[in-house]
């Protein structure tokens, strides 16, 4: 690893021998094009050419993954190698930017006709990204923090539906939630600023309700508002919910993108909670697109502090061991030798209930996470508290090794919860 | 049409009978979720929920085309079914705000079980969102008045070797092409700001010798400078490209971002040239995706004025059909009643030179386009000045109803070209 070069791995898979494909990759990425021009001498070459650092060879398949892609000519029947490839890029080639990265490792090589499938599947980035970019602000430490919440995962939830409520009985439902001991509350990413239901009118209502509650109780729920949209409305709504007291900020990062995060982080006295709605773009098809680990990546740097990363038997279409390894990214370093502090919280949601506690604790080994149900605490028989109070169990008991049935014989609610969720 | 819904057309593929799918595609996107919530009154969804407008099936198939996807329970032997779909919601859901309008229509339903495939294929706004957003600033009228190119497109070229060259290099070549005649140069989309060529350093060199040469001729060309990166630095480097006389600048939209792109239109007081790299991550998959009709929208109303369609015979592996389909889009209105407004400038790139040029003007009807060539000027044998005019000698015959053959006959510039490009 040179301290001074971008690194990344793609999955391929081409009619060309592999070596050659990923070659024309590099070249077009860098200091090459179609055809050989004057100023590309070799000096410029040297110093600027994109390298192939490794290629590993796969199974090839008889079949392109991909339409459109160009066989070699004179090819009777084509034989598609696929390969896993490393190749790098000297930084003074775009500096430290985020965006012309992106333009870089995910720009115009995924229409190459020498491919036909083609993923980026991880990045490593030398220090003057770290050095340029503030990253999360708030992060795991930050977050457990504002919410006094220290030992087991924040216990979440979505409002629902997840558009349509009025600000006041939105935060009718934030009172329920907060009676119930609900640690972090989110709009749904439908929900922002749509008139019949406007941004200030909701932060109004639903801190009017947390305050109440934190007075009386010593309990801040952090609520993540939806402020995504132009950078003057993000800013005027963080500042707004900043002066109401509010501790959280959501937004969608795709459709905000890179540079609208980055500002944000800038202007931001709170957590940014990132929304990835979209990501099934990028991460749909096996044979195009990004893994979780580049993606997550430009955002922890762009700086939001938590990120959403599925949950375990989800019910869209992720398979466990990829949510496992996406929340596991989250929580590691991102830079070579560095210790904590760019670690964000992993977010995870969709179809989970005090089941899931010790399965995620014993694949993560960490509680270092917000863990989001919906049906898993409104659902419950015995109310909202009780939904509440059987995911707080089920975590303590991963945290103390128990077994479900374990936990289950010392606590009513998670008992309930078993006999309630475990086979719908 | 209602002027207050938002109309969305889906490409799907689904073991379940379709309307039942994209019954659940509505429903997780407006006010559905996997349960019935106790808010979720009948009221609540008569406001609020997204409607199914119509639903066309296509030729079912047998095997899935992603991985991921649920069939029916109890199904021995799945059919994937194919259809069209139109799915409307009421702008009051999310307002007019180009960020939320992707959550809700590329949101999270690329990832929904029920599908094996799912596109959005185009989209219909009301007018709320022309009346929030301003769109190009200069679109076709603008960019051709600042060239002073009427009739024919506008024959650009693209900085080749794409990374690499200093400044002064750059200048001169910038130097050798104005020479010639050309009207529109770009940086390429890897040249940005790194500590090899530094943007204020380009600028500063580049257009010392484009203001020289529109002292010594009354002809200014185009140089579009590409100023993705954080809002700060894009505000600095455009008024940068203002004071030194500079008529261009260039965004990378999909590192940049929509809110990054619509705080550069409210700056800008120069036409933003929209680079769509990383574009094939969206399209180059026919299962999963976005089309670019839906595509440019979001870009158009954000503000670009020029954007890239590829080129016909292209060296991507885009089919032509694809790339005139884009570019008719661009020059298409885009509000029910608009006349001309919001069109932008189609950048016809990759492969091109005077060769395509008849078949173009047959395919859109139109020369408000840029047509930008590399080798097809650079490696014209009698030099750069012959290969810019023979591509507006080719213009000028399509223009004129003559073939190519007619216009070689009178055009020894023509004439070369064809001999030079023709059989590579």
């Amino acid at each position: 690893m040179s301290p001074d070069r971008i690194y990344a791995k793609y999955w391929v898979e081409s009619a060309f021998p592999l070596q050659k494909a990923v070659e024309v990759m590099a070249g077009e990425q860098s200091s090459g094009t179609f055809i050989k021009v004057p100023g590309e001498t070799e000096e410029l070459k040297n110093r600027h050419a994109a390298r192939v650092e490794s290629l590993t060879e796969l199974e090839p398949v008889a079949v392109p993954s991909l339409p459109g892609a160009r066989v070699p000519k004179g090819t009777a029947v084509p034989v598609y190698h696929r390969g896993e490839a490393v190749l790098s890029w000297p930084l003074s080639n775009m500096g430290a930017s985020l965006q012309n990265l992106m333009a870089t490792v995910a720009g115009n090589l995924f229409e190459l006709q020498q491919f036909s499938g083609l993923r980026l599947l991880d990045m490593k980035l030398p220090q003057p990204f770290r050095d340029k970019y503030p990253g999360p602000q708030f992060g795991v430490a930050g977050t457990r923090l504002l919410t006094g919440v220290q030992t087991i995962p924040l216990v979440g939830t979505i409002i629902k539906p997840s558009v349509g409520l009025s600000p006041e009985a939105t935060a009718g439902m934030v009172g329920q939630l907060a009676e119930g001991g609900i640690d972090f509350i989110k709009d749904d990413e439908l929900q922002a600023d749509g008139p019949h239901c406007p941004f200030e009118d909701r932060v109004v209502a639903v801190m009017r309700v947390i305050n109440d509650h934190a007075d009386r109780t010593g309990k801040k729920v952090m609520f993540a508002f939806n402020l995504s949209g132009d950078i003057d409305e993000m800013r005027r709504r963080h500042d707004f919910v900043l002066a109401h007291g509010g501790t959280c900020v959501m937004v969608s990062v795709n459709g905000v993108g890179l540079t609208g995060v980055v500002e944000l982080r800038r202007h931001s006295q709170l957590p940014i909670h990132g929304h990835r709605n979209g990501w099934g773009l990028f991460s749909r098809s096996p044979y195009i697109g990004m893994s979780f680990l580049a993606y997550q990546k430009f955002w922890r740097l762009a700086g939001v502090d938590h990120i959403h990363v599925n949950g375990l038997r989800n019910k869209f279409c992720e398979p466990d061991d990829s949510v496992m390894a996406s929340a596991r990214e989250c929580l590691s370093p991102m830079f070579e030798g560095e210790g904590r502090g760019c670690e964000i919280m992993p977010v995870f949601s969709s179809g989970q209930w005090a089941g899931m506690a010790i399965d995620t604790y014993k694949a993560i080994q960490s509680t270092d996470l917000i863990f989001a149900c919906g049906g898993g605490i409104v659902a419950h028989p015995a109310g909202i508290g009780a939904g509440v109070r059987s995911i707080q169990q089920a975590w303590k008991a991963a945290l103390a090794g128990q077994s479900l049935d374990e936990a289950a014989a010392q606590h009513s609610e998670l008992r309930q919860a078993i006999q309630t969720f475990e086979y719908r």
